[in-house]
């Protein structure tokens, strides 16, 4: 049996994470890591460690050659890959909680993995305390991943269960989420979908071997869900998520994007409360998987950055089977989603690039329609997020094939009566 | 980044795993193994594969040099043993699904892997598709993991689940268990907890390093569970499950069994139906974890199959970190629990073992109490699960410190009333 290997941790980053990580690490001995030197960007600030353990040149970190991993858990997107693409060129390995950094620069990423030979690990970048890197990586290594869907976003989440459990508007949620410490100081990262749309561009990596840039994929928030989309989800016994999922498609490609949900009751979505993360994976053989824990916050950050350094104490690294020893595969566009889309004015929807209609409903105060929609449509347009507009899918929303066309002409007129 | 090993493998056994097993192989190239030859038991079967790939010899796939894996997916203990051996010391790696093999045999298997450097992977053997084993190997090392509680068998959770669900008798549950293939022919093994016990001695193994044989393990099935019980556990709006569980107790030693217990309404458990296995496991910085999945039957036992095939052509092996990298936990039996027992008849229930009595409750049928009793009486007797009686845990069972006793002689009076 081969012998750990001693770390010797330079650590960028102070925070909650980064402290916990400090505290948690001087309590266990028997894992065989050490932080030499915290990098910080604020001296003054009063630290619970000993002050020779803080620098605030990055350099004395990354250029000390007793130092051979880096640990980087700060927030500024551009920083920390200065600092991540140094320490692997100074022969560092490399473990980082930056989501954005990493789904931005990931083709750098693997690059600089590939020239230095050294592992970059990231687990804590997706669902925090949920190895949902580690499982698809390492377990899924096969042709039958048929689908991944996810609540990767705590924040988002909190808000929607407050919205249903407790009737709050979306910006009483939102502020309660705020005062809880769930949601950013700017929450628009989280709300608006940013957040989960980097952690899908992470994960569909290790799932299928697909590199997209974050900006390619289909994405919203929940910003504009209100009261009356409760209402509808009320009524119809669902529930509203934010739910990023992929799905292989009958072609071979796969189906991918960020988009707010309504689930069925006896979906394992309902089941995944408050600030809690949910995974739920599709295989040939395993059938139905769910993985459920604590997607954000400290501890469960500091969780999953543990094991990360706990793995390279035995030379883990992500090998990226899916796209280096697999046929990588490709994103599809061409499928139907079935949507639930709700407006204030029918002059802000595109009628005519619906297939079909299969609901339409006229209040006072807010107008909705379900219908079925070229996935291009949300690609190549915005006008479903816009002017207060609210796109929720409908469950079983992906439709592959659109047999008859005949539905459009008289699901628009009927439709036409209606609006 | 390295390339995959070419798997060469010598199949042992072409039941509802194997034949799947074989199925998927076929189906993905992209995952270089196949089937070189299979040994079976019972060469007049019909079989929906060539003649030529079977034999009934299993020294032609032992001693054949160009296999290099053994998968061994059969049923019996002493044969899946000494197939095992033979293989490793005939320089070929292991996958097996034979949890009582494992069980039974962990120190051998252990000193095997040493002598040889061969790789044995076994995830099937425990919770099937659930990818455990690998989990606490690969992302709970550390000293930090607090207790881990799992419903392992499917069948005793579908017996159980029909009880609730649709009231049946106990007998009416394990009869449509079997008709659907949920149970095994003689299902001793699952219901009266045999199968639960041997998945737990190898997750004991994996969680915490230790190494304990199966009869030293406490446990018990659901076989003495009856209507009168179900009744209770609704009344107090509680499910009742079989679980296993191993829990860090203040000494640092670890509280282990296998008992059925009820849960409230508000435990992951709840959410486990039918022949679904759950493991939650609670951890110092990742706070509460719960994977779900099935548990049990051909295709999800085949997909764990596959994918201990798969990580073996990257040459992957459990290092048994808590066992060898870090100080292995002891079992401990100084503490105490909180059970409700029901009987026909006090007079096999030894009143002076409990420390003290919470409940009490007499109906012409059928009694019941509520009280802590050490851990060691169950060690000890096997009173609590004769003659019809039945031990159910309470939720929240563990009691590690009984402060006072004064208790015990008041209750054990008041019982005397009652009693």
């Amino acid at each position: 049996m081969s012998v750990h290997r001693q770390l010797t941790i330079g650590l960028f980053g102070f925070g909650v994470v980064g402290e916990g990580l400090y505290k948690i690490l001087q309590q266990t001995p028997s894992l065989k890591a050490r932080i030499k030197k915290v990098c910080i960007k604020h001296p003054d600030k009063k630290r619970n460690a000993p002050d020779e353990l803080f620098t605030t040149d990055k350099n004395i970190l990354l250029n000390d050659p007793e130092i051979n991993v880096i640990v980087e858990v700060i927030n500024e997107t551009d920083a920390a890959f200065a600092i991540v693409s140094t320490a692997l060129k100074n022969g560092k390995e490399v473990v980082s909680s930056s989501k954005k950094m990493i789904a931005e620069h990931f083709t750098e990423l693997l690059q600089l993995q590939k020239e230095t030979g050294l592992a970059v690990l990231y687990e804590a970048s997706a669902c925090a305390s949920i190895p949902v890197i580690r499982n698809l990586e390492e377990y899924f290594d096969n042709d039958l991943l048929h689908g991944i869907r996810a609540i990767v976003n705590g924040s988002t989440n909190f808000i929607l269960t407050k919205m249903f459990q407790e009737e709050l508007e979306f910006k009483d949620a939102l502020i309660l989420a705020q005062q809880l410490g769930f949601a950013e100081s700017d929450p628009r990262l989280d709300v608006e979908g940013y957040d989960a749309l980097n952690k899908w561009v992470i994960l569909l990596n290790h799932a299928y071997g697909i590199i997209e840039k974050p900006e390619k994929v289909v994405f919203t928030g929940i910003q504009n869900i209100n009261s009356a989309d409760a209402q509808v989800a009320i009524q119809k016994n669902f529930e509203i998520k934010l739910i990023a999922q992929a799905k292989k498609l009958n072609s071979g490609k796969v189906a991918a994007f960020v988009l707010p949900q309504f689930v069925k009751q006896d979906d394992y979505f309902v089941f995944v409360k408050n600030e809690y993360n949910g995974v739920v994976i599709e295989s040939g053989f395993a059938d139905r998987q769910f993985f459920y824990g604590k997607g954000a916050g400290s501890f469960p950050t500091a969780s999953a950055v543990l094991s990360d350094i706990s793995a390279l104490t035995y030379d883990y690294h992500y090998e990226y089977k899916k796209l280096y020893y697999h046929k990588p595969h490709q994103l599809s566009n061409d499928f139907f989603l079935r949507v639930y889309i709700s407006f204030d004015d029918i002059k802000y929807i595109p009628k005519e690039k619906f297939e079909w209609f299969e609901e339409w409903h006229a209040h006072e105060k807010r107008k909705y329609i379900v219908g079925i929609l070229p996935f291009t449509e949300l690609q190549n347009t915005t006008w479903w997020k816009e002017n207060g507009t609210s796109l929720i899918l409908m469950p079983d929303s992906i439709v592959e094939d659109v047999e008859t066309r005949k539905l459009k002409k008289k699901s628009l007129e009927l439709a036409g009566v209606f609006m």
